[in-house]
């Protein structure tokens, strides 16, 4: 039987792709979703991928990750750095999330260097690119295969 | 006649009775929400009760809290602490507005302790559980009589 | 049988009435406390009430209030938000004490947003006058009754 | 042909007129936006408006501006203060975005002092009532004529 | 008629000329009280000198200057940098209350710096050693005959 | 009949053309101070320039724009961020005083983030290079005719 | 000739033994006052023991080691943190003064990690339960005997 | 022989009298220094008084004060919270500087609070209006007399 | 043929399975080295690891992974919040350093948030036990096919 | 049987009674050795001393004295105020360490103000010259006892 | 061929020999520039030399000093930590500047260990008395030799 | 007879010429400590160089400085920033220790703006790359022929 897994992406992660491939890389989301549904096929993971850059639409999707749900990878974006709500979110299921970043935020702005919800996350991985994804869909099947 | 009274609850609070019972009881907000329309209705009071997520939405129902209702009762959950919008919200009505509280936040992590939205509001109510509601119906049903 | 619930005020509050009406009311201390004996009276609470503009007899009085007291309704005024003698009084007994404010502390200066003692408090109530004072003991018998 | 330049109102910017005039002034959104379609049309711009009391819809629409607009005219509201999603949706555009604020944001309470989004904005423009909105427009004629 | 004047000394202050005489110099409480007397004498002041190390003592000491006094010479010695109660206190009168240190505050450790009764006084005067007091007296002289 | 306009430039702006083109552009102070000449006379305005390294000087030139001046349009330099004296100036005088910059300086050092000057400004405007004046002068204009 | 020692505790140490025993033991006041006494007697002390609630009373209690006492053993508990005119009286007596604590102050919560006393003090001693008062003790037997 | 005293005045007190009358009196800088001039006349002082807007030209008085003056009292207005240069200037002379001004500093904004160069000043005043030169004054013939 | 890949350990992890479980799970050193080794060898990588309590140890090490190394990971433990000479040492070289931790730091002591190290990082990942390393090998690997 | 005790001293202790004598006392480390292992034979202790300037070595003792040791005194001298190794060394043993400085830290530079161990310390005492040692291994005494 | 060099001496510098030679040195601001010629001289250089309390002056020599001179040697004095004009005028220019101090500002009060104009520096010499002037000297001229 | 002086680089010193050429230049260890040695005979110096990436090592050569040494040219690298125990170990000899650092350590990261150890260092030299060193030597020759 396959595992359900989510991958949420938040704000302007739709843009990807299109901004400052510099730092971000230039896949879109796409792609990325592609390589999460790939990686995840691999693993034994049905992953399903949601984006939105609406801080109370991810807060929903968190909750509806709490029954029937092996992990969830996201990725905040820019509401990392402010989100009470996440963090509670976060708190409020007992499904892990792993929190995960494209770039290495501790690199750029001051203000990217705090994780408001680092504090309710399973573990955190930043500054792989696309990859992040992937590492943590793996660090998902490294758990549930413990 | 009876007064019309807004109940509005914010972001994780559908999630109530599911989430850290420890900390916030094992109400649900179903229940909590009958808790007010029943303590509104012994007060003389026609309570309506909403639930949401966004940020965005608590804005919009404040402003239609402006003519015609007694009072408000707001648990903004994570946005206390960092909704500067729902502060100017609460500002641009005349409708007084209760902040209030499930736990006493100031007994929690220190993000919770500072409440960005508490210089707008009429009073704040905080740590009663349940019954923090309950007393700030009364204090509307105290205010309306004096 | 009549629970015993005291109600301490603490500096300047001996004031009341005569000191900024624009802020406090225009109550009085001696109508405050009447208040106070009523409201007890009709929920079945045997009200004291004391007031002292010493840190240290306050401290003293919460000692007091350990064995035999329902509940403390504290308004400690100046030192809520300086007293960690306070805070260690309160966490000293078992009787719950409740922090009230007649003003809306958090819309005044920034040196009243922060109180010492709200973490070793069972709740918080601010803004509503001298009715803080009446939803305290509503709290009380709330809390009895549960 | 008429260049396009959207507007965007962000959180609270509704309730314009029946709001704090002495702050904010008389004018309601309705009669602002009209000026803004006005003076455009003098400048030779097809302008657009758009208010919104969520975050997220703000960013959805910095997005839309990406291709085949001349500027932003962007009043943020509260979200000013605290929004790195709308830094990063401005960051994730080519089009330039200018700030504008109704009053003077830094003659009022300090938490309105900060600008989170004035480092990705072309330029910011505050103080000068609905002129604020005609000045911004004005300045994105300067920039096309230049 | 002679106009009453109080001159209050805080905690310490009866040490005087027993305690680091290179800050404070060497004269003794009382020295300085009869030079209160005298001075106020020759202005035309009934002066009447307290001292206390309870701060709820010259809280107290405060209220009873409400009426028919006309004006307050406060030292407060360390309570300056820590009492709200003392401020709370000189706003509840309508006498004015003058600020006054012997030594230079600001030239000392940086936890004196800070005034927390000064934004409640009438005016400050510090360095001067014993002679604070007598221009604190010449002050209200000045304000009387004005 | 036209109106006095007074363009003040302060510290370092003699160096215009010759300092960092890249945050400045390659304008000199001439043509900038030619610029404000001629907007101004399109808009009705007699405008006069002066520029000073010395934070006493710019103090005693809004001193003199208080009779007889429609606006001034103040770019402080340096000492924006720094200067009390400056600000004060503004606040002695009836003059409205419109604070402009060259370039963003929101996103630059930190230490060019806080204007001393923008809380006792009319308006403030920023990073539209050589504009900036021109949208300062729009914006007496725009004052003047509503 | 036997040495007189004073010991002093501050606010709520009369409550011990029945105070969180978790983190203070289950020792009384008089349990450790008669520690000290006998202690003392062994070292050839007088041990004079004195507590109380009030800031004020510690100060002039302090004033009054100041002759014929070979030190002071205080431990001021809440007031540890915040007193000033503790450490000023420390100052103005030329007695050694040994703060103590019970407790370890450090690994309890930060606004319990700064003592406001300790650079007024001979020397700290922290986090022993009741030995702390036995081991101040014997420091200043060390000292007189060196 | 009359003793030379110095009184300066900084930036921006040539507007007293047509400035924030709220906050500085109605009293101009020509009815302050012949207040000045007639007092000292009467303590046997002979007063001279400058006034400058220049930072530099304050510091220059104060070096020209170090030989045959008793006293400077210097009203330093804004670059009293800014300025280590005037502070240095003080420490390098020798005659005693007393530092003023007419309203209380510490019941205005928060960057009025703090001064630069209180720790140079031989005392300070404040909140007297004109009289607080008056009071320098007498100051400086206390301490002339002792 | 393999790549050779550098695994470092930092102070106190010699004590892995012998200090705080609750923190840091039950597997010693040897084991997690086990585990790299072979995980490394799946990989094609030679793993070399190391274990040093000395800052300078581990800055050395650095400099010698420069030259034939694909990659290096890292759990710096107490350093990571502290040494800039560590900083500087990932800066001097130009393999990719990975620096992992067992445990989510952002979960633990505030003084634990902060990671001096992480700017210079390739990449973070924290919070997974023994498997942060496993990630951060199958990381390099990913790099590498990349 | 004698009980195993470990004194450690860290950096800059090796200069004892060559360096700052005022601060330091006129000892060397070997006179404070010699004192150690005599007071601790008179204590029934077989007393260990190392000294070492390099934090790791500190760490390392550390984890040696992990079993048959009854306890630790530890002056890590400047590690003190910012090794988390030492914390992380001292949680990951049981033996309790008791940290002690020679001199009153709390009367020095602020950088001495904080220690970053004392946390994880069993207690701490400060400010009693070598007598600190002598206190400490008092200390130990009492624990095993009691 | 001689290279100009220009030494700019800031606020109180003037005042050298007669001020605190404790910190400063007892040499005058003539026995130094004289020092700065004569080394100048053998360096090969035309060393010109000035001095102002003014801001505004210095700024000007810097914009001055920006053709056909080899460097600058700035003793900024006080306004050195408070003065960004003296910044940007450094940055202005290309002739590189040297920022001196006579005594080691690090050693002295806290708000005199922030540069704010170190950072648009050549490089910084600082604590070496009138030496300090010598060496930014030779280190002109090893640029100049390099 | 030649004067012996120490030359000490910290942590990641060795790896110049092979990191960062743009911060650093592009001269090896080597080299400087030959241009060390060279200046050092040319002024009748015998230069020793050491370098080492531990702290404690540094805080050891220190120590080892302390007889028959003229001056030590330290370059503490990252611990510039960090080391109490390098501030110690300066303070325990009486030889002068000259901070030097080869980058203008303003311009760079504000981590690297605040030095632990200059306070107790003779003087602070910083900018000139290599010959930083250089004139540290010529310092120290300043100060012996002086």
């Amino acid at each position: 039987m396959t595992d359900k897994v989510i991958v949420l992406n938040g704000p302007n992660l739709n843009m990807l792709g299109k901004r400052e491939p510099g730092i971000y890389g230039d896949q879109t989301l796409e792609s990325i979703e592609k390589l999460c549904i790939q990686t995840g096929a691999d693993l034994g993971f049905d992953v399903q991928c949601h984006q939105s850059n609406h801080e109370g639409e991810l807060v929903s999707w968190l909750h509806e990750a709490n029954d029937g749900v092996l992990g969830v990878v996201l990725n905040a974006g820019a509401y990392t750095h402010t989100s009470i709500a996440l963090h509670d979110a976060m708190r409020s299921i007992t499904t892990p999330v792993i929190e995960i970043h494209l770039s290495n935020v501790h690199a750029r702005e001051s203000f990217r260097h705090h994780s408001m919800i680092a504090a309710a996350a399973a573990g955190v991985i930043c500054g792989f690119g696309a990859n992040s994804y992937k590492l943590a869909l793996q660090a998902l099947a490294n758990k549930r295969n413990s």
